[in-house]
């Protein structure tokens, strides 16, 4: 596990800077940073979009320059069997993470599209789910 | 009130081309400069696209430089989360426009994900709608 | 459009006494005067119920003497096939509006069976969207 | 019918390269040089991406350049009202082809959006559907 | 058999007035002279309220004054258990009668609460369909 | 209206033989026998099957040979897309016929496929509800 | 506590004269002596409607005049927001009855739109709920 | 009724301990000790249990030791045929008790098995339902 | 690929009598005429029939004598699981055909049984489906 | 129980000769030779049919000559109310047997029209069920 | 074949006592040694429980020292996963038996959760049914 | 974060022995042993039941003992609300954890009752969920 790529969905380009309450109020840069520092043997790439299409490209061509995907869709995971779809279709293995509690917010979020092909799935621990799937990846 | 955008979505610039029966002949451009006639104080801005993820960056965006917003996102109201979780991270107010009446159509469009973050919606009233948008939003 | 018939439905009759959290605190009595001052050309008559029937008859009856209805029929909305009948049963054009954005409150709330056939529907402005239906019969 | 315009969806430019049990292992630009070289009298022009915005884009284009469209939109054909809103509003021929007999996977991919507004679909026939599509198309 | 209460739900008043592709041309109370002719030696009665409680009313204290019921409570029919329940509540025969076929026209018009507490149901025949509802009850 | 047809469907042989509490106890040959004396001038013809495929067969050849059809398919009515499709194929009025109340039954009888394409349905009034459909028929 | 009024919805006059097998066979106003009798210091009135809307009026005016409502909306427990909606928007406690075990009944008596608004539910007691109904309002 | 056996299910052995907010800050113990200085003359014992079998096991057996049962199963109420059954298969008279009004909580805490079994339900009263209970199987 | 079983269903032996607006106005025997002419070395057989069972028998026996089956089950093709099991229990591929769009027609069109188990699925072409089917089969 | 009439329904024909892995792969006729081999005293008739009203004939024709009836009507159980209706109207028991076990497949197995009108249920047994729906019989 | 264990879930225990008309009047043990009797070279073996849990355990620790098991979980069956995972856990067959044919009962008892991980089903014969589970494990 | 409770439910105990393809072949206590070894500082408890009630008895008496709990639920979260129930009562933070990708088998595994009140979900990661687990209740 010497590559890992962070991809994360529509919307958390804002994280930190709205909804706080439900998100937190630091940047996924900053955390990023001090993931990095923790994990220093891994080369941790990180992508964000808020356009489905792009994130399957992503998700595709991960495939032959990384170990492993860690993939917070956000609202996409609800819709998106598209990006369901290539997960199925690449050999790496992929980490779905939601920050928020899902099954405690409304009932269209309790559902994912991606679990079903997703290594494991990481829900409701804040920005600490990220650092628990790299570990889910290393172990 | 002094700057408002409005967001069209997928389809939309066919207005004026196509299924007149539904949504009228008239250009949405023809239509926007008699709106800009009409609320000469106001400056109005347009943007449309066929994109998803398009439209969440602009919802995003808007956020700092408009006082509101007018959307009608058009069959991604049906489907999107992602734009309705766009429409929760930011402060100013959307109105939520369908120049149709959806209610008369399909039953897949009876159901909007975006309504419950809204100011207000307007449905049925053809291009007239985006006038009282704007009438909504100055009141 | 000369004569205009706004029909109000059950409990619309404590706007202004009760829940002003959802509903405001101006009466309807109040807010009609102003709505009156602002379209003094046009007859607004007004006409508030608690009782499915009469709203049955009163849109029935506003056929032959008025060009247009605002109809607000709040919790019947949703449950009276009778109130539909009599919209469709009409010549004028009925525009539906819903003070609060019912959108966001209980999921029996979502669906009117009035709204098919109503030239258009205005939901959650508060007591302005009474004024943006009189624009839009106006239009 | 002198231009026809095939549109492959998300993850199909992956054909031939993963799940070879499911879609056989051959990549659409070789089966593409094959059916080319059989109609050679039709000019046959393709478009794939894994954007659903694009693919509104390509189909409301193709109204004016082609003589009639093949779609596989894969993921999309599920979940996206934009695309067959797009469908609707173009007048040349839309034939739906699925390379996998859907009916036999996921209850999810049962249903398509687009099926209705197309002139036919064709499910199941591996890439030798979209000869059978050219061949509808031809008839 | 010798007293029969014919009861017309909410916008029956307007029968031969609106909507005469489906309802016929001919007003109830026309209709109602010929059926009087027809059947003589019976006293045929008949009570028309747009208001789901007097209908309750009426069905309740027929019951000491007529042989039988004939009820069209038409958009009550597919909303009302309190109707239901004074049909249960009552000894003499109600007959169920639609005017046009229910079953062809919107899906909430398929299912009546009264149904299951008449004699019997007809629908579907027009006018036609109380003479029917007469003739079942002499029988 | 010279020539009327009457269908009976599956386990409708069985008439006054069994389960005469739902049923009564006449046979429908005994009963026949007193409608034909009653509408002497009507050819009144018979047939019964238990067989979905020899109702079709029999409604579809009536077409050319008699007036007007009396069905009542009894177990097939809530099951036969077929014979439905039959009766929207034929040109001759069809009346839809249940002996007992099916609403006051299971409530797998509560739905027919067959009744949205039949001139009129008549429900619970035992074997007097094929002479109200004769009457129907003449009306 | 000092005044309580009991609402009793449509039917519910006929307590003690139809139906005697759910309801018993005294009749409301018998059992409202013997009520009165044995709470002498409070002043119980009593109101009964088959017309939801004068429910609704009762309700509303009832907030002003009394200390607690008790509620057997019947059959319009069931299908009436309005009542509901009523219930909501007033300050005084109600205490929903219902005589029979409705949950032992038809499916759609186990559903009421007045529960979740009422201070308490109170079901299958006889008209010994309406003391139960004292009771928890003096509690 | 000289003897009464209450039966309280899971979690219910934290009242006053626990979400006071939902079920109040007083013990059932201290509860209990008021409610038999009211009720002198009865012999009121208390189970609690958080095992559905233990449940089921004091319900059998309570047939013949005890005149009625007061029985709030909490969460068992929803998920438990097998105490339905027990409620079921016994001679003497269950009332059911919730403390809170739980039609005013999730959807799943509308439905119980137990009540179309018990003879009466009393829901939202605090512990003061117990009370309640009492009063109701003295009557 | 040289013997193939055409097979028909339900009211299919009606193609060119009626409903010509949604089947064209050609008999399926004048079709095959054409559909022989043009395949000369195959040799296609036809049967029809409006009977579930015979459908069941002839797929069941043509295992044997065929190499190949186009199979309209026209109305059973929604409502059958015996054909569906026929079609699983034989070795020679099946093709689904469907004449109009099923898609766009009536919802319980729009699932078939037997669809999971053909070779492919081939929808709204009209006649020339099974045109397509042949072409299907050979490739 | 001197007359056994064993009927197996469609496609069950082919038991021992397709799907052995579901069925077993011994013919019905030898299995039963084995059978009345076993009970050497009792009458064992048998019949099958691919056709759901020639089922229907024979439940309705062996009432008078045999003495109980084992079913398995494959893929008709699941569909077929005509034959359901047919147990009903008969006086011998019925037993329902399966071969697999159904509710280990696809869901649309899991309901049988038929079984609450039988005497028992036997699935999943293999050809052995049919032994034991003997033994129940005799029983 | 040596040792079979059976086991009897929630109320079994209340066999013969009460609800005789569904559960007849014979008590288990009273069976159960007329069975042992039948069986003289098989060691039957029985338990019976109120508790979930329980029900687990004997069901894992059969798995040593049986050779079968004959369960009816009664009302377990409809609401037990855990019971499902364990049969799912262990190697020796499980007959699934139930007394009384729950598919006339109500609906929530149609569907079982054991059934499909159980060597087959036995339903509706009384206690005739442990035989024929004992009949079927011999098999 | 010194205490911590891990509490695994029903089945748990067969982890190593049984169904090693879904739930690998270590048996909890050797991984236990692991784990403590790998965080010698933290008093890590273990405790496993197939009771329901005994799971609840365990979470309630955690909260003065632990300083947070490791919960899998296996089947009983899919179907207790009383353990649901238990976890909301309680202060100290729950994570849930599944072995298996729950999201990948029965759909009836897809919804746990529990996730709503606990901190975080953790699934699919086989033993090496319990350790994540452990980690995000030290973060």
């Amino acid at each position: 596990m010497h590559k890992i790529l962070i991809i994360n969905g529509p919307n958390l380009n804002l994280l930190g800077k709205r909804q706080n309450d439900i998100y937190g109020n630091m940047s996924f840069e900053d955390y990023l940073a001090t993931l990095r520092e923790k994990y220093e043997i891994i080369d941790i790439q990180y992508f964000q979009s808020n356009k489905e299409g792009e994130l399957v490209d992503h998700i595709q061509s991960a495939n032959s320059d990384f170990d492993g995907i860690i993939l917070n869709a956000a609202g996409y995971s609800h819709t998106s069997i598209a990006i369901a779809d290539a997960i199925q279709a690449i050999d790496i293995p992929v980490v779905e993470v939601h920050i928020s509690n899902v099954y405690a917010r409304e009932e269209y979020r309790h559902h994912s599209y991606l679990s079903a092909h997703c290594k494991g799935v990481i829900v409701g621990f804040g920005l600490a789910g990220y650092q628990l799937a790299v570990e889910s990846l290393i172990a």
